[in-house]
């Protein structure tokens, strides 16, 4: 008799939130207090080697306990699933989550159950490159590009990019894999740093942090926008002097503005050269950022932390409007949909800046940028990782920076764990901290 | 002193679910197997009026929990709210939900948390019109331009219809109002039926239907279509040679095409003069849709009943990618946002031919096509309601039809309240049926 095949044994959720609102990191246009958040995923195996795959969807604090529902109403398609089947076809669950007829009524491929199923498929990516002993940009880059294509749903994309496409694209990317590999483990990615550029911060603290930033070797900075036009012209103005004409200096508006609106206010920061002008409108206004995109020339459009799925970056990329794709790791259908937009993006010739921070963002994108600059744009040319110096702590292998650049990940895995320690601490509304103040607030009222 | 005004007393929701999936009912080329399900709201109030606010949130089974979790988080914002304030004024609690910074980073306005929150706005939207002893149709036909206008959120619209645009098509609409609401009371409203075409039946099915839906008056009938082309050839040549040359056939394939795909496929079914196709592909792809319009000409392009947000709309619209705007009352931001969808319509005179079907979607929407004829476009040329006659026993005032076109409905409210008998035998997993089924199921395997 031959044993049992290891599978998966349990599926366990958290509502994990920091009180990051308390000290208006994060703070933007739009988001003018985010406890940032995360619903969590842990998947164990009877495989009898220790290794977990983890995986969670971002948020900013209300309503993850709604995310957390949604990875529950996924526990089903996941418990007793043969790990090493799964670990060799995530593809195979992306398909059963994402085909599922019932729960794509909620969506279909957007919003609340969406990005559940992402975490849930990046949690299988975890425990899969855990398994290979790589870390998942050379677990990536390691594999061939028939076995990539196949990890794709090409649904809806085809007038765009094929499957030959992208085993064309993919395959061209197999020259000098090994020198880049290197060049990576080396140098790393360039990063970006939005630390200075919170609304919330005082123009001290901001010529502080942006000088900071140039001394530390990054190359651009990114302040937020958007909430009044006199402000945003001082900052601007303040960001510049501290940084000096060769830094780059992009801004960031998260979706304030209406169409005409952004021309107008973008266009009256140009003076002080902004790189890219930064979700100028609704993630959803794909015709709307075509038009922006012509009317700020040549400051440059970028968009996607909150674009839902690979259908709205193919058209984003067929109406030409944007110049920067920012995917982010955590809010599209896991690895798998992100090899779909990495794909269109080299297609359409357009960088990947990916979209990174909140809670555990730097840890997961690094490894899709490094995947495509070794197995598919073979270049870091006008890209950058955005970078933000929160939570990183609560991490056992934090993203980490290192003269402007993210050190390339060596620990097998998506770089997705949380310490257990944290998850004690900061789940909600159970955790020690939160617990706590809740303890104090009651005090604080009687 | 004066007495403390009334307030929301309780927000109760219910996972409530229909075994429709064991009679094929509701079979399409992408739902193979729907269980009709609401995920519903109860407001009630201290008033001492007995009148309760209902409203729901339409899935097709699994993840209906999901869409209840997603209710519940909403619970704190309607709380304690005065009754007659939120009744004058239902924008305002639309404002806070859409507005909520940390709610919006689980959209922003698509998907589980939007649907929720359109379930919410619409509850209020019944008890304001119950408070009223209106039907929603007559208490938004009675309605000022001006408070209409101040219901809409425009943002993300402004480029495409302003606060402006929509007052001057409002006011036009005044003229004539009180002939068209009493046509409607006399003549009703025009409906097509989706009833003969579901995938799932047999021919001789479909034949039966079909002619009884001619001999019922209906001018229109829908095929569901897409999962094999030979058998939609087979289907339609059935139904049209059982409903003859003059009434119309739409055909519907659920979003299972590629661009290119849906272009061949609906033209290798225009012998059979089908009126229009509806969702040929994603909901999501605007440019999608708009070259398909220009390939399958003279056959009508018509989508919506997946359309996220009116930012959507806006798109297919500027893009002249629809020839038919198929509103849902149930997966939008709620009657407000369907303001701003049929003023959009009404601007780019596109005609509103609603989604409907499921459970409660007739109830539903036939008060905004009714409001649409009196108060806007002025006519139901060129426009229908869908009818699928399922699940309206379940309703107090359930949608009827006569002679082909919906009754203008008269009693006072949104026609979304369900019998408490039916809440009680098909709450999940809790309720009579569901009980007596899974014991069955046990006994079954036992």
């Amino acid at each position: 008799m031959s044993a049992q095949p290891s599978r998966i044994t349990a599926v366990d959720t958290y509502d994990i939130r920091f009180p990051t609102s308390r000290e208006l990191d994060g703070s933007d246009a739009m988001n003018a207090d985010p406890d940032y958040s995360a619903a969590y995923v842990v998947l164990s195996t009877d495989a009898g080697d220790g290794l977990e795959g983890h995986g969670f969807t971002f948020t900013i604090g209300r309503g993850n306990d709604v995310q957390v529902a949604a990875l529950d109403a996924l526990r089903e398609y996941v418990l007793g699933r043969p790990v090493a089947e799964l670990c060799a076809d995530p593809g195979s669950l992306h398909r059963d989550l994402i085909g599922d007829s019932q729960l794509r009524w909620l969506g279909p491929e957007k919003g609340v159950m969406h990005m559940a199923i992402g975490a849930m498929i990046n949690a299988v990516w975890d425990l899969a490159a855990k398994r290979a002993g790589l870390p998942v940009w050379r677990f990536l880059a390691e594999a061939t590009p028939e076995w990539l294509v196949s990890q794709i749903d090409f649904r809806y994309l085809t007038d765009a990019l094929t499957g030959e496409d992208a085993l064309r694209l993919l395959r061209g990317g197999q020259n000098g894999r090994a020198a880049r590999t290197d060049h990576l483990l080396e140098r790393g990615y360039p990063a970006y740093t939005t630390s200075p550029g919170w609304l919330g911060y005082s123009d001290e603290k901001l010529t502080r942090l942006a000088k900071q930033a140039v001394d530390e070797g990054f190359t651009q900075i990114k302040l937020k926008v958007g909430a009044d036009l006199a402000d945003d012209v001082r900052r601007c103005r303040t960001a510049r002097a501290a940084i000096g004409p060769t830094v780059r200096m992009a801004i960031d508006a998260n979706q304030r503005w209406d169409v005409d609106q952004a021309v107008t206010w973008t266009n009256a920061l140009a003076e002080f050269e902004p790189h890219w002008i930064e979700e100028p409108t609704s993630p959803d206004d794909i015709l709307g950022h075509a038009t922006i995109r012509t009317r700020v020339r040549p400051i440059k459009v970028a968009t996607g932390e909150h674009v839902q799925n690979r259908i709205v970056f193919k058209q984003l990329l067929q109406a030409g409007a944007i110049d920067v794709l920012q995917l982010d790791a955590a809010r599209v259908g896991g690895v798998n949909e992100n090899l779909a937009i990495l794909l269109l993006a080299a297609k359409f010739g357009v960088p990947v800046c990916p979209h990174a921070g909140g809670v555990g963002l730097c840890e997961l994108v690094q490894h899709l940028s490094m995947f495509d600059y070794v197995s598919l744009s073979g270049t870091t040319e006008d890209r950058v990782i955005e970078y933000v110096d929160h939570l990183h702590e609560h991490f056992l292998t934090p993203a980490q920076i290192l003269d402007g650049h993210y050190v390339a990940p060596t620990a097998p895995g998506f770089s997705a764990q949380m310490h257990k320690k944290s998850i004690a601490t900061y789940s909600f509304p159970d955790g020690t901290f939160w617990t706590a103040d809740l303890k104090t607030a009651r005090a604080g009222r009687s």
